[in-house]
Formats: C-alpha cells, structure tokens, sequence
C-alpha cells in the first residue's frame, strides 16, 4: 500500500468521561472499549488510574484489545522526582503498554496554574519522560493549551515539546485544550512545529468543538502534516466536546484528498458498523442519537424536501455525498407535511400498499397526516402508526377489536410494617367480536422492588387476553418508550413514541398523544398491538 | 469602520423548515422572524410562496423587519416564458424586496433531474433573472450543486452564475447542496469563481453539514473572498442541517483573524441574546437544547474536570476561549462523581451554603450524589435538588411535611352520550405539624376538552391544602415538566424533571427517579415545594 497511515485515538474513555451528565460504569467503559476495538482505533486510552476509582477499576478488568491500552496521568509535579510522584506511580502502576502524559506547554499556565518557574515546568516535562521511556512504555505527550502557548511565546511552547521528544516520547500531542483556535491557525502552527525538529509522523492533534471546529482543526492538523488524531465517540468530552471519531472516520476513508493519501486501521467492514458503535455509546448513555450527526444520524439521509426525494428516486447520488449504506445507515423519504405524493406512495410502497398516482385517497391520507400533526402526533419515525393511519384512509384497516373502558390506579401508602410502598394497577374491558373481556393486572412486587408503574400495568392488562388474538401478541414486546412534551395546537400535550418487536425481529415504532400520559400511551400501546395483526394478517373476530 | 461587511442570510424558515420532524405554524414563523430581526441577520428567506400553504400565509402576514424580506422559488421551467411560469409568478406576487431563485450548475442535475439540454438550462436562468430584475427586487441566485458541479465541469458550472449575474443578479450564492465538499475545496473553488469575473462582495457560501464542516466551509469561503453567509439558526436544516449562524455569529465577532477584518448587522449587545435566540428557536420546536452546541450549549462553559475548576477558579481565561457573558452564556461547576471538594464547595456557595474546606461532611454529600446518580438521579441541572441533598446532609433541612399516602386514578371509559372520556383524579394526605389534612383534586374539564392526566391532579391535590404553609407556595407554578428513560443501576427507570417558578421570578430545577413514572414527579413536586419553604424561610409547623 502506498498510502500514509494515520493513527486513531480514543479518548472516550477519559476526555469523554468529562462530559457533562456522563459518569461510566467499569462494566461501561469495558463496553465501549470492545465496540472501540471492534471498529478499528489504534490506542484506546481508559482514563486515570489512581484518579477516580472508576478508572482504576477499569485498568484492573480491562478487556485484552488489538488496540493498544493507554494510561493517562500528568506529569511529575515540582520538588519531588518522578520516581518519587505518587500520582504518576499510580499511573504507570496500571500497567499499560502506552501512558500520556498531559503537561502544561503554555507560560501562562506555567505560572498562574501551576505557579512554577518555566525551566522547572521544562525539567519536570523531560524528567517524567525519562521515567515513563527507561520503564518501557510508549510514551505520549498531551501538551495542553499548546496552540494558545505558542501565540502568546513560540520558543517557550516549542521547548515543552522539544523536552518531551528529546526524552524519546513516541508522540507529541498538540491539544487546542479550549477549543478556540481556528483550521488555519491550526495548520500554520503544525507546520511550524514541524520546521522546528519534530517530523509529523510523531505529531498528533487533540482539539475541542468550542467553535464548532474540532473536526476541521483535525483534519487541517493532517493536511499539515500530523498523522495521529485524538477524537471520541459521538463527540463526547468536556464543555462543548471533543474531536468526533464518529464524523472523522467516514470522512478519512471516504472522501478525498484524505481517502487516496491515507489510511487507516479501520477496515471497510468495520466502517459498516460504524453507525451501530454510535447508537452502542447512546445506548449506554441512555441518549437519544442526535437526528442530524454526519453519517450517522437519523436523518442524515433523509430527504423532506419534495424536489429532492423526487429526483433521489432517479438516482441516489443527486443528494447524496456517499452512499449511506457504507457507515450502516440508511435512505429515509419522511412523511411530513412538506411531503408530496410522490413521497407518499414511496412510503406506502415501503408498507407493501400500492396505490396509482392518481388516487385522490393519497390527497385525503396527506391531510390526515397534516390534521394529526398539528394536534402534535409525529409520523417521522412512528412508521408503524403512519401505516394504521393510511390504511384506515383506504379502507384497508381491519376492525379487530375495540376497547370500552379502561382504569389505572397508582397509590403510595405505608404497608403493615410502616414502609412506604408503591402499587399500580390497570383494569381494560374490550370488545372482540361477539365477546366481551375484562382483564385485570397488578404489578407484582416485594416491598423493596420498585414498582413499574401505571402504563406497565396497563400494558399487561391489555395483552392479558385478546380472546382468539391472543395467539398473535403473544411474541410481541415493548423494548422502549419515550415521552415527550410537544405542542398540541392549543396547548401543551405528551407524545409517547413506542417501540415494539416481535418473536421474529421485527421491530416498529407507534405514536400516541394526548395531555394524559396514560392516554398517550395507551393509544400508542393499541396501535403497536393493531399494527402487529394486520402484519400477520390475523382473521378478525366474528 | 475600516472593516468589511459581511452579509448574514438567514434561511431557518425555508431551509431550516425542511428538518425532519420540524413543522413550523405561520405564527412559529412570524416569532422566529422577530427574532432572526432583533439578532441583527440581513435577509429573512421566509419560504417558498406558492410551494406551500404555510409560506404563503407568512408573506401575507409577515411582520415589518429592519432585515430584507426574501422570498425563495426556483428559475423558470422549459417551454415556457419567465412571464408565463405560475411558479415564479407565485413568488413574485409575494411581495418581498428580495427574490431567490435556486437554479442548477451541474450537468449532471441538468441532465438527471431536469432532463433538459445544458444551453437551455443556461437560457432559463438569463430568463429569470432577467424577469425579477426588471420586477425592481434584489436578485439572488442560489447555484445549486455548484461545487459537485464545478469538480465534474468547471466551464459550465461557472457559465451557469455569470448567465444570472450578467442579467443582474445582486448575489451569487454558492451551495454545496449535498454537503459533501471540504474546506480546502470549497477555499480554492471560491477563488476561481472570482477569477472567473464575479466580484467576493457579489458571492455567497450556502453549507451543509453532512461531513460537520458547515460552518468551517463558510468560514473558509469567507477568507476566500465571498461576502455573504446563509445560515440557519442552531443548524436547522435538510438531512444534517445547515451551516450553525449560531455558532458562526460569535467566531465572526469574537474571534481572528475575522472579528479584526469584517463587521455585520449584529451589535455587542445583539450579541449577548444569542443564546435567548437559540433557546427561543428551541421553546417553538419543543427541542431539548443541544448541552453541548459551541458558545450556547448549557455544558460549553461547565468545567468538570477538576483541575479544571481549580484553575478556573484562579482566572477564567485559563480554560475558556471566551467570555460566557459576551454570548449570554455562563459558567458552570457541576456537580458529578469526578467533582473534586473545590466544586463541590463552590456549588454549595451558589446556594448561600458555607462549609469549610476540611468539613467531613462534604465527603458525605459526595457519597450520596454518586450513590443516587448511580440509581437514576441527575444533579447537573437539578440544581434546587442538590441543594436539599447537600442540606439534609448538613443538617440544615427543616422537616416542613410528610406524605402519608397518595392515589393516582386514570380512567377512559364512555359517558352518559356515549363519548370516550378519559378523567384523572388524585388524593393526597401530609402530615403537617400536628396535623392531618387529606386534599383531592379531580381534573375539572368538558367532555370535548383534553384531560390533563394524572400528574397534574397529583400536583393540584398536593398544593390544595398544605395548611399554615400554604401562603408560601401560592405563587409557585410548574413551567415545565420533562421525562427520561434512564438507567437504574439494575433496571431502567423514569427520571422526572420539573422546573418551577414563582411570583418573584425565581426558576428552580428539581429531580426525581422511580420505576414508576408517577411516583417519579411526586418526588420531584415535593423537592420543588421543599426548596420554595427553604428559599422563603418558612417557619416550621408545630
């Protein structure tokens, strides 16, 4: 091969970790650092070990990688040596192939964080190198706030570099540590380094998304001449974030100059995967995917706009920059009420409804959309409830069942040992055909489990017996549920979005809306199981 | 002013529009105007007239703005004249001083989407613009694909802008449509176009997002020499949204080489209600704000790290590239797990809490953050629950009341005219003092009306009758109410977000988690009344 490598490393795990609201598990980070090794990174750095117990536990159980582990500490602090400094004991007592050191690279900083001479900041820089190179680790130099260190005195931040490098550290880190340097600064400054004895080879960029530039400062760095990139998944990290992988990755492989100059560890298979690591990290997190990420979100491939979904059924490439199945995303024509009815039969089609272009049921659908809508129900992704609701326009929904009354309570109160205890229950009466059912369900539980609440319960009692449907619900499952408060014309009102699989692995998403969150839901709840019938085409009760 | 201008385009109600998920009502559209207008922006596109109702309806009604009002269409269709195309004509009759009129520059998009000759295509842009400059408005040309189209065919792509800008077009705007091109790409093609004979104060950049170099493709384009920048607020837009004018507003005004060569239409004071804007914009789309967005995000001054805060502490400008004020933002200490005792401190100093540095107690509060942040609870923003934890540890938490029992009851069922009707109602029993009071609230509404479910009874029952201290939350109201599923340690929970605000002005955040959603705002009702008591002194009952 004949083109450059470029080194990836992931700092999810640390600078990540600073993200606001985010604070990992031990059995968290060994998932992400599996989902890290499976994509393709080159150095997976876990944290601080002997700086947050978190950490250190991580070091302890960490997963065998292809990846190289990296500890990361900072370098010695004055008047002790490095052999003596506990804090960087404990970092290299995680015993990990690679350990970063973060040092400061900016007088400023010398002096008003540290409060230090800038020769000492110089002598503890190459006296922590010496010591993390005699112990055989590759050593890695994260020279914070460099970029402001080398506006405001070039020779002093150069010379932290130069301390680190002439102790043999493998790489130097530039790190624009508060995010407020700009692509061209960032490139005029790499070259500089560069002219000034340190090759690109060695050279990394770590940079922050305070202007929205980590991406681009990361690959101005590269186009400089650096060839390691420090980023982290979906963008995590302190205040505004770190440079994205998720983002950079695509872009390196995929689009030029960078595709045909360089490459990678990161396979064209494993860049298939690369939207299921994203959704991997939200899952964790419990985050819901940003919509319009590069690449990976939602909706980055789906096109609202009536000219553009018109001429991507021509061809694809006429609004797309790469094609989507390459980062394991896919094309969306979202139903919306800036949709024409082009877009309308294509989703129908998608729903195996085929209806002529000219059916004037395609104009009555359209203005159901739109009614509902306004009231606040949302059929971007509610696929499945956007099907119930065109097939009852065409006459095409069959009635199977009906449901005359529901209740659920939710109490607290103390129990016979004076503990307070939680209690739901949900009590739904349906009409199927001739029949009428009553069904009764109530959160079983100890005392000191929590109790799931009123739309469990409810969604128990319903499911508990559909007469001769029942055979068809049996496999089905609610595997997640999200709440939303949204306009509902007049006032505030609650959307509730439902996931559901089945025993096959289908999955769909149902809407429902109402200012009653259990009216919300429960309508969501009717719709995932109608939805569910029509599929298997399940007869409808006599 | 020896600076130059540059023009800001604000495209958030055409282009913006075509976000997935997002619907704007005319009255939305009229808001966002005044605030796009109070910002400082240059032109308002204000939507396609004709193309859909909605747009029509704002240029009918749209309110007076210092900014030139646009409105947008695209160049005439073949076999037929500027004159005699309806769709144009729509576009004209609008109004507006401004008219934008999106046109191909790609022989590709000619050939595949139009089906057209590549001359005739060129014809109908000299047609139009021909037509809307005799109209007397300010032309603009938004060349659709240009940079795919000048990578595939130099000559035609610029032929098609000088066939407007010869017919007098005011701009010519350059749109990397599919938002597939990198800066450098977009730096030397910029040039060329200059070179070719159109001036940079005649160019535009119009970005996407799709590789995440929206705003730095404009930025580039700028420094290249183009003068106009379209935009949208907080990156609204068609798949991964437009170029951020968020994000781009303060890197023009605040940072180099760009606050130093260019001024625009936004004022040092317009400045500070950036972050107002992007929340406004926010409030109308229900969106939760993006933590992390450059200059505005909640999270993009919060300093977790604890060296970090540290050093904050000593001089700001150590880890923040701006002033948060400057933007309307400010900074941040959360609290987390990672919090050192020097964050933790100064939070408590937030909350007029004073505790030595070697206090044992602090400890205490720590252990108990992480060991409830580990079940669900998040004290980032909940900030008035952090207070009462901090409190209750310190042993400076009055014991206002006690909840002896509540029961929630949602019921759907028909009524005496055989309407569906759903109703909620909840009683509540405290402990207050020496007394018992059992308050009830059943949600009073028409059968027509919504019902508004059953945490709102709860709140109502709750706040009913809270005897000798009920004058002290009078004048509290919940503003508004969010829900997470989130993780629970063990299993996934609801996590409950109130914010409240009183008669004062004053807006607290309160938090609570439970398996059971009703069970989860209860305690978060209760911390936002406890704080409230708190706050105003109330004395305890007896």
């Amino acid at each position: 091969m004949t083109t450059e490598r470029l080194h990836l490393y992931d700092t999810t795990l640390r600078d990540g970790a600073q993200t606001q609201g985010v604070q990992f598990t031990t059995p968290e980070k060994i998932r992400i650092a599996q989902v890290l090794d499976a994509l393709g990174v080159d150095v997976i750095e876990g944290g601080w070990p002997g700086a947050n117990p978190t950490d250190s536990d991580f070091f302890a159980t960490a997963p065998a990688t292809r990846a190289t582990m990296a500890a990361f500490g900072m370098t010695k602090r004055s008047g002790r040596s490095a052999q003596n400094d506990d804090v960087l004991a404990a970092v290299l007592n995680a015993g990990t192939p690679a350990v970063t050191l973060v040092g400061k690279s900016h007088e400023f900083h010398v002096r008003t964080a540290l409060g230090v001479p800038l020769d000492e900041n110089l002598d503890n820089i190459r006296a922590s190198f010496a010591h993390v190179v005699a112990s055989g680790r590759e050593a890695i130099f994260d020279a914070e706030h460099f970029f402001d260190g080398y506006r405001a005195d070039p020779a002093y931040a150069l010379a932290c570099l130069h301390a680190a490098f002439s102790e043999g550290a493998r790489w130097i880190v530039l790190c624009d540590t508060n995010g407020g340097t700009l692509p061209g600064e960032v490139a005029r400054t790499v070259e500089a380094v560069i002219a000034s004895g340190i090759p690109g080879p060695h050279l990394g960029i770590h940079t922050h998304d305070d202007t929205g530039h980590a991406v681009a400062n990361s690959l101005a760095a590269i186009e400089a001449g650096a060839r390691q990139i420090q980023g982290t998944l979906n963008g995590l990290g302190e205040r505004c974030g770190n440079a994205n992988l998720v983002t950079l990755i695509p872009t390196l492989l995929l689009k030029e100059p960078f595709a045909s100059r360089f490459h990678t560890g990161v396979t064209e298979d494993a860049l298939r995967g690369l939207l299921k690591a994203s959704r991997t990290l939200d899952d964790i997190l419990n985050r819901v995917p940003a919509r319009q990420a590069p690449y990976v979100g939602g909706s980055a491939f789906a096109h609202k706009a009536g000219l553009h979904a018109s001429a991507i059924a021509k061809d694809p490439t006429t609004y797309e920059h790469v094609d989507p199945a390459r980062v394991g995303n896919e094309r969306i024509i979202p139903m919306s009420n800036q949709a024409g009815q082009s877009n309308l039969r294509s989703r129908l089609h998608d729903a195996g409804i085929e209806v002529a272009p000219a059916d004037p049921r395609l104009s009555l659908i359209l203005t159901s959309v739109k009614d509902r809508e306004s009231r606040g129900y949302a059929y971007d992704t509610a696929q499945a409830s956007f099907e119930l609701l065109a097939r009852r326009e065409l006459g095409l929904l069959p009635r199977y069942f009906d449901v005359d009354r529901y209740r659920v309570i939710s109490e607290r109160r103390r129990n016979a040992k004076g503990h307070i205890v939680t209690v739901s229950e949900a009590v739904v009466t349906v009409q199927i055909g001739a029949r009428r059912i009553t069904s009764f369900h109530e959160n079983v539980h100890t005392p000191e489990e929590a109790d799931q609440g009123p739309v469990h319960a409810l969604s128990r009692a319903l499911a508990a017996d559909l007469g001769e449907l029942q055979g068809y619900i049996d496999d089905m499952r609610l595997t997640d549920f999200a709440v939303r408060i949204t306009d509902g014309g007049t006032e505030a009102v609650t959307r509730v979005v439902i996931d559901s699989e089945d025993g096959q692995g289908r999955q769909w998403t149902t809407v429902g809306v109402s200012a009653n969150i259990i009216d919300a839901s429960f309508d969501a709840l009717i719709d995932a199981i109608t939805w569910k019938l029509v599929r298997d085409r399940a007869p409808v009760p006599a």
